[in-house]
């Protein structure tokens, strides 16, 4: 018999020899008695058009990486400020901005305003960054906002920090993106007009980069964020300079005698709306403590420390450009092309189109589509975590070949990408959807803190208590401000994060539900069943298919028959004569259709024979043999089966009854019992 | 026992008692012993959503069909008159419109040649009608050009000839809806800019009406061909009144002397042209010839006659219409709004924005709409008449609850209204691909009537030899003469006939092969395989469903195993000591999959199997046993069973393998087997 080596197929001949021997030894490792480990053959495809999809995936995405791959890579403290930082670090490049452009629409007397409210954000940044300190120390394991609250606060408050972050990470990919293609567009003015292209075109590339199990852990994703910062300490430093020593720049027009008080003038709400605008320089503050793990020992120390200097960087960032823009009077432009703030700092420091400022454009543009990357890390991780808690579809925490949740990947960029259409690359347009997860999830694991320190009551305890209390009560005020002032869009959120939520929650109580009626007992044999099988095969005609399927139900039980929709009644005739001739042993129902309905006649035959048998008695399992004639490409896939895809559907809703596809492949005649019709 | 009981819940409990004794009578009709015919009950859904959807099916299209219903209607002359000559006549309403368009790029001078133009069609109508009604006499049958063709020439021409029916099918619903539409706003200029929407709004309507299958012979049908019958005549005889007696309107302004030749400055190109996009008024002509059977008796001759009284019609508004339009001076006008030709004739004669006019405009449109409906009957008996000599996909030959060719309406409306849109809903832009596919049928099936005339050689054969060789000879000469002329949107076609002509060779390649895979002998006993049979188990882990599957395979086969994908060694281990003491009868292999990859190993597993069997021998047939847990809904589809439904796509594929899919109900435990965990 040749079969096994049919099976080998394709493989060399020196190889097939040593298969036959020991058959295993091509896919599996011998692992023991009844135990293998799978080698990478075992997962390649078995038809041309899926070895060919598969390779065109290696090129694309790169070979499959097993379990025993995955690298664990301890961060020195300066490549950690570089990896970790780089989503707040680079919120300096439009968080001035966004400040500036809500108070521009009060007049230019109401920019100066600026300064105060940036300041007054870098106090809540050092309030946040303190209290983000003591994560680090409390969970040295990382997880974020989700695990601080899952192990301190009720389930409700954990899902929703999960559902603030997920809202998040997308928001972040979406405004980085669209700032880094500002950025771009105000150096290169030539690009107007192709925003959402260039947007989505990055985000694919870094989508590519992520499936092939991109880590954040390579000297390369260093290199954008201390160019960026060192650009930014030396233009603010020559601004500084040319300012205060100089004499360059000028404050803006004070506003005249007479002239309505600005803050008056303005209303707190304007106030309140650039300060919530503003506040985006926070989100990306918490990177650090959730990523703890990855710091070299004593991890959270140096965590600490690493999260003081960036907090700290950040700040003269933030502070810096705001002053900066202030004194030479840079207010956001859009035409006749978009030229961002800190783009026409850049060109008052570097000079206009002077290579310092194309350097400086591509740093940040650089930084920027680093900080969307970090989401991309995040939100899969975030997704994996909430489906191995069952409050996300399982597939969430399956890692591809590159190791990567693709699931988590891919989720992300259509919503990201999404956004950017639907926004038209905007950035601040963007920005109000964007801080309210940021706050929310920082105010409920301040809060997971508080409950911590409560609970613990270690020395000390008091004193970090009131920390986490303070930044708690802040970032909730702050989640709130940013809720109201910025409505109307940001209220879509408000509306999200209960709905995300929502759907968690009912994907819990689904996995629940099916786990308690799967549950069987630990212990004890479970002995054969005793029931009855009865067989029922549809046939639609006698062909090899049909033989075959016959025959498999013979092997299943005795109690066959074979069931024959007919249209009409001439048919049926002709085919119980010839059925009678050449199965006599299979007893043949006809069931005559004049409405042409296939699934629905069968269906209520089943249940005519379940109805027949005598009450009292266990019903038998059904098994539904189905004929199916192999389709070998997607055009056959058109040409056949349709009927027997939508019987199998109609069949698996059916209690006690068992589906069996039986394929017919023209390599495998039954033998003896078939021979075609000369 | 309950399960017949819980079976047949939800119906009228005296109802209950009667089917326990007599089980088949709520679904079915004894018809003998293993022989029922189902009642429209058994095709009712069994799912609350299912029963549902066939709700609101039967608000839509109506309730089911029985066989038994299709009704047998004969047709008087004068209903069959307006039935089957809506597409012919009403292309009046355009084919002049076509002509003065290609003229009218030459200058006003040019316009004069439309008359001798018209009336070299109108002769072409006069041989092509007398060649259809031998065709009726010599086809009683009906079929067309299809028929005719598979019947006298190579199968390869009524190939040709079925596909370019097809096409002019598609093509007679664009043009019509969209010139119907065109109508509209020219007498209701405000819905200028909404053709598209309108004429795809209609032709949704018409979809509609024919899923419920609607037939043409209600008396519905006649009415809008008579009124526009009666407008047309009427208007043409006031027009010709005022014009012959009242000496209105004016011949259009004889070439200057001296000037150019208009035959000659035109080119001969452009009087081609004209005559190609008149030459649609003989789309449709060949309706009546292939209706014959729906005739009262004597058919052939009644037909005969009827399609003379159609050409006559035709050939009496298609000249009326172009030479009141010549003498009034009338050119199609597109700004500010679509006016066509036929609604200033009638605006002129009827009077502007008179009730004439509208009424006019009104039964044009409804005609129009009407010949669109026309191929709602021929492109899906068409298509099923080809499905069932194997050249399209077998669906094409289902019939729906209605009666109707489901795929045949469906794939007609998504095509047509595609053109419409790609074409923006404009009728000029469409023509050049309308006459093509109308020729080359024509062509063909007088060819075809050659062939036959010489091969019966009956009685007077010679004559009728020559009237469709005349025929044959002018259709095919137009033909060409449309396809050149009417380049490059004509050549369209001429690729997409060859390539549908490919795809059915493809299909009816196709569906010969597996026939001849499939065939068995007529005679003899097919007695029960011998071969072994093999059961194999995945399992993920020990549930319900497991303990279902396994028991499901226990009573298949004594030589069983379960196969358990693990992650890690871990994993693994604990599962391998709990099988054992929980089934100690079942072993268990364990495959680690390192590169997570689930398919791919057990796969690999199974060819293991095969590989590890002696030589010489027969390969057992393995029945793989997938626990699947049932989805009761859409979003339960999403949460489980991912795995198997991949799994039992990639064993479909292996040579003696049946995928044996056990689903798991709630309400159905394994009597005695399980107890859930406390």
């Amino acid at each position: 018999m040749t079969e096994p080596q049919r099976q080998l197929r394709g493989r060399k001949p020196a190889d097939r020899r040593v298969r036959v021997e020991r058959p295993h030894a091509g896919f599996f490792r011998y692992a023991g008695p009844g135990q293998f480990v799978a080698r990478e053959a075992a997962s390649v495809p078995r038809t041309p058009v899926g070895r060919f999809l598969a390779r065109g995936r290696g090129v694309l995405f790169g070979r499959p990486l097993s379990n025993l791959e995955e690298g664990e890579e301890r961060l020195p403290k300066k490549k950690a400020l570089a990896i970790f930082s780089s989503d707040a670090i680079s919120s300096s490049a439009y968080a001035t901005e966004e400040i500036l452009r809500v108070l521009v629409l009060a007049g230019t007397g109401a920019l100066l305003l600026s300064l105060p409210i940036a300041a007054a954000i870098a106090l809540l940044l050092a309030v946040v960054s303190t209290s983000y300190r003591q994560i680090g120390y409390a969970y040295p394991s990382g997880g974020g906002a989700y695990a601080v609250a899952r192990a301190n606060l009720p389930m409700i408050a954990a899902l929703v920090a999960a559902s603030s972050l997920l809202v998040d990470y997308v928001m972040t990919v979406a405004v980085s993106t669209s700032s880094a293609v500002e950025q771009v567009i105000s150096a290169v003015p030539s690009l107007h007009g192709l925003q959402v292209e260039i947007g989505v075109a990055a985000i694919v590339l870094i989508t590519i980069g992520n499936l092939r199990g991109l880590r954040e852990s390579g000297n390369i994703f260093a290199i954008p964020t201390y160019l960026f910062l060192g650009g930014s300490l030396l233009m603010i430093g020559i601004g500084l300079w040319r300012i205060l020593v100089g004499g360059e720049g000028a404050l803006p027009p004070s506003p005249l005698p007479g002239a309505p008080d600005p803050l008056h003038s303005l209303g707190y709400l304007l106030i309140l709306r650039a300060f919530a605008s503003g506040s985006v320089a926070l989100s990306g503050v918490e990177a650090i403590a959730n990523g703890v793990p990855a710091f070299q020992k004593p991890e959270p120390k140096n965590a600490a420390a690493t999260l003081t200097a960036m907090a700290v960087l950040l700040g003269i960032l933030f502070l810096g450009i705001t002053f900066i823009a202030n004194s030479f009077g840079i207010v956001p432009i859009d035409e006749p092309t978009t030229r961002t703030v800190i783009s026409q700092v850049a060109a008052k420091i570097y000079g206009e189109s002077s290579i310092g400022f194309y350097l400086y454009q591509t740093f940040t543009a650089l930084i920027l589509f680093l900080a969307a990357n970090t989401s991309y890390n995040a939100f899969p991780r975030l997704g994996a975590i909430l489906a191995r808690d069952g409050y996300m579809p399982r597939q969430m925490s399956y890692r591809g070949d590159r190791l990567a949740f693709t699931l988590g990947i891919v989720i992300l960029s259509v919503v990201a990408s999404s956004l950017l259409v639907i926004f038209g690359g905007n950035t601040t347009a963007l920005i109000p959807m964007y801080s309210v997860g940021v706050f929310v999830s920082f105010a409920i694991s301040q809060s997971g803190m508080v409950r911590h320190w409560l609970a613990e009551r270690a020395g000390g305890w008091r004193w970090r208590f009131a920390v986490n209390g303070l930044g708690a009560v802040l970032t909730g005020i702050v989640a709130v401000v940013v809720l109201v002032a910025k409505a109307p869009e940001s209220l879509l959120v408000a509306v999200i994060i209960p709905v995300l939520v929502g759907v968690m929650i009912f994907i819990h109580r689904q996995y629940a539900r099916s786990r308690v009626e799967l549950a069987v007992r630990d212990e004890g044999v479970f002995p054969a069943g005793r029931r009855h099988e009865r067989v029922v095969v549809p046939v639609p005609g006698i062909n090899r298919a049909v033989v075959h399927a016959v025959n498999v139900g013979r092997a299943i039980s005795d109690d066959i028959e074979a069931v024959f929709i007919a249209e009409d009644a001439a048919e049926a005739t002709e085919m119980r004569a010839r059925w009678g001739r050449q199965f006599p042993d299979v007893p043949l129902v006809v069931v005559e259709s004049p409405y042409r309905a296939l699934v629905g006649p069968l269906l209520a035959y089943l249940d005519v024979l379940d109805a027949r048998m005598p009450a009292g008695r266990d019903l038998p399992v059904t098994f539904v043999v189905v004929p199916e004639y192999v389709a070998r490409s997607w055009w056959e896939r058109l040409l056949y089966n349709q009927s027997s895809k939508r019987l199998r559907t109609a069949l698996l809703g059916r209690p006690h009854t068992v589906v069996v596809n039986v394929p017919y492949r023209r390599d495998e005649a039954e033998p003896g019992a078939v021979a075609p019709h000369a």
